[in-house]
């Protein structure tokens, strides 16, 4: 297959030059367009970040003004899209829901924009407003709650946690919240992010291309690892247990949730700062147990590693899940959150794919049967 | 960035290894698992061709009845989808809603099968089984028209114009939709191919890996065609008009839509049998009107591209859209058709990762701004 050469898994392939993120695994910092992730958590907001990385630059505080009106004006869901969220199966994933309603909503939006490398899908921002929406008519749905409607007063996190509960959260519970929508907003390419490039590069829609990523996002390799740390905190049960079950974890082989990152090789900079949100809310509601348990975790686990001259540290969906739990947000949404947060970076993503746009090609190489006869009758 | 290299568009990568689909592009011949396009439009059938794709061989006769009969007892809708189909905004493209209903119908599916590389998804046929009964009934629902409840004594292809109908079509009519199915049913790696095949590499759910390459397919740069060839030869309006309008659309380097391919050397394979339909349906309905058209601007783009030495000939889009008409199809239907076929290729695809699987993750080359600080307030 003339001069290609087949890397599985593109490993070591370069796909595309990118602006968005920049990771420096070494020295364990993140930066989206430059400003690091610990800036962004300290300074700014989720609506600021999802500015930043669309419109590649920060907002002057009149333009975030107006950013923030048009994001929340469109967080409100149609009819029909609250039909298909109650009628969607009790048992079923709310992952398929999203990555379902995002192509729905699709059809739904005025100026969305299609089949266009020019598109201004920046003004296209129902699909990063109305994830949140979706999720908590969905929770709502299950718990056989009224749909609460979206308020334009309060911040992405806070509203997302108000639309969840029915009534308004704590000023910190909000601004926690809005926090971890901002960490997990971009992380460069992975494969959820490289499909919703693949699926632009046809230029499709942005929520098609969007809603696609969501389906990459479902799998077990991808996400949901923070659902299986707080799996693994509720097995262990106290902090007394912990020693002994990772120990014996690891003498089975056993993967430790959480633990690893593919480019840190320290403790990833979200991981340390969700830590911190962590210890907040504990000692806002005096509920130490997973707090002090994922502590002796990471201790253990370290310790374990050091030993074998293989350092490990924890990843962003260590902490994030017993945050989300303190919250009060069941674990089958926390993937659902991701993709809520994530969307931002996708949308970021999509418009930098159409701005230099080549169609994902690549080849595959044959090693089936060679001709064969349709057999006779 | 350690020894990657920069390929845009992944050209000339080499992302897997497949044993479903052999393209000769020097002979133009196209071959599902060894056995040809010509022999399976001559002797096979969609079900007999779906049954190929997933089980890597061609059914004995009991087995075909068994798979057959599952495939037939799946087409029926759940109301929930018939909702969402009716609720759909009839100013939206039927691919948006195709996507959006596979991921809904993954809630669905008493047997999902998800999150592992052992999948049985074989059992899942109801992907490949229910698409075309969206599709009717969606275009029904256009119509203002009710559903039309599948049925099990009818072929794939001549139950899709019954639902369409609400009639029986004519023998010949519903052999050549299914063999128009076989055609589109597999064509190796293409960006929705390979779209679904990164979602499956997370070890997302088959829906999820479909919808999302619902998603690739519904942009402009891929699917498609069919409908554009369409609007030419509405656009021509006679045999007499062929000449000059395909002469100034080539002096002013217009693309000609159907025409040409990456691959093949000489007439897409594929092209050959449908013109063989479309001038069978032609004499049936006595309309040669696109037939006579169609043939005149493939005699008339080919002297042109002759004399430039650049030979170019019709792809499988060229002639399938009239095909499509002469049996009642809309255009707006010619994309969610091929995806309706193509699933079957896409679920041997997404099989094949699962078998062998490694995520696919490449890299990017980070070239934004510095470091910045975040300015402050």
């Amino acid at each position: 297959m003339d001069n290609a050469s087949y890397a599985k898994g593109l490993e070591g392939v370069i796909a595309a030059e990118s602006r968005i993120c920049k990771i420096d695994g070494e020295n364990a910092k993140l930066y989206y367009r430059g400003y690091s992730v610990e800036d962004l958590a300290e300074h700014s907001n989720f609506e600021e970040v999802t500015y930043l990385l669309i419109e590649e630059k920060l907002p002057s505080s009149d333009e975030l003004a107006r950013f923030s009106s048009n994001m929340r004006s469109g967080r409100d869901l149609a009819p029909p899209i609250l039909q298909m969220i109650q009628d969607f199966p009790k048992t079923a994933h709310p992952m398929e829901l999203l990555q379902s309603s995002i192509a729905y909503l699709s059809g739904y939006v005025k100026h969305r924009i299609q089949h266009s490398s020019n598109c201004d899908c920046k003004q296209t921002l129902h699909q990063v407003a109305q994830i949140c929406s979706v999720i908590a008519a969905l929770y709502r749905s299950r718990q056989g709650e009224d749909y609460i409607a979206p308020r334009t007063d309060l911040s992405h996190g806070t509203n997302f946690l108000y639309m969840l509960r029915g009534s308004d959260p704590e000023q910190y519970e909000g601004e926690i919240m809005d926090k971890c929508l901002v960490l997990h907003a971009e992380h460069g390419f992975n494969v959820s992010t490289f499909t919703a490039r693949v699926v632009a590069s046809t230029l499709s829609t942005c929520y098609c291309s969007i809603s696609a990523a969501m389906g990459a996002l479902f799998g077990s390799l991808h996400g949901g690892a923070n659902e299986r740390v707080m799996e693994m905190v509720d097995a262990i049960g106290k902090k007394e247990n912990v020693k002994n079950w990772i120990n014996n974890a690891l003498d089975r082989k056993q993967k430790i949730p959480g633990m690893g990152h593919r480019v840190y090789k320290a403790k990833d900079p979200r991981a340390t700062i969700i830590e911190n949100y962590l210890l907040e809310l504990s000692e806002k509601k005096n509920d130490f147990r997973a707090y002090e348990i994922l502590k002796d975790i990471e201790k253990v686990f370290r310790d374990r590693m050091d030993e074998k001259g293989k350092p490990l540290y924890p990843n962003v969906d260590f902490y994030s899940g017993a945050v989300y739990r303190l919250l009060g947000i069941p674990s089958i949404l926390f993937t659902p959150i991701f993709a809520a947060s994530r969307t931002a970076g996708w949308l970021a993503h999509i418009l930098e794919q159409r701005k230099d746009n080549r169609l994902y090609r690549p080849k595959s190489l044959y090693i089936g049967p060679e001709p064969l006869e349709y057999p006779s009758p």
